[in-house]
């Protein structure tokens, strides 16, 4: 069965996020000043042939740990979708 | 109220997503066969004051038209947590 997978990698909530920063400036200079913090990070979906959601689940892991994401500096979520 | 809203940025459907594809054969190189399509986007969080959530979303279409997508190549999703 094909699962699509969503994996959400984001920077992590103690850093620093400069591309954020940079677009918060920016969405105020166009006068939107309700918008008080910006994070940016990446969302990746997959498409996984897998017997079970298990098995999906696993792959996914694996993937957004060996080269999807930087654990360094990032954490990622992973969610099935229907 | 303060809103957290988020925003998914994707290349349309209809478009080649070269990132996706060179991420795609790193992972075929890493042996995960099983995983037969990949996509990359952006994941965008905001946080807005705003006083109630229509207006929230309102501010959030706003800033993801403007700045956050770019509508030749890529659409977006914005989603309300919690």
């Amino acid at each position: 069965m094909t699962y699509n997978v969503q994996i959400k990698v984001m920077p992590l909530k103690d850093l620093l996020d400069p591309q954020g920063k940079a677009v918060l400036g920016g969405l105020k200079n166009l006068g939107l000043n309700e918008i008080t913090d910006v994070r940016i990070g990446k969302h990746i979906t997959l498409q996984i042939d897998a017997a079970t959601e298990d098995a999906a689940r696993a792959i996914a892991d694996e993937a957004a740990k060996k080269v999807l994401s930087n654990a360094v500096m990032e954490f990622y979520e992973i969610e099935f979708i229907n």
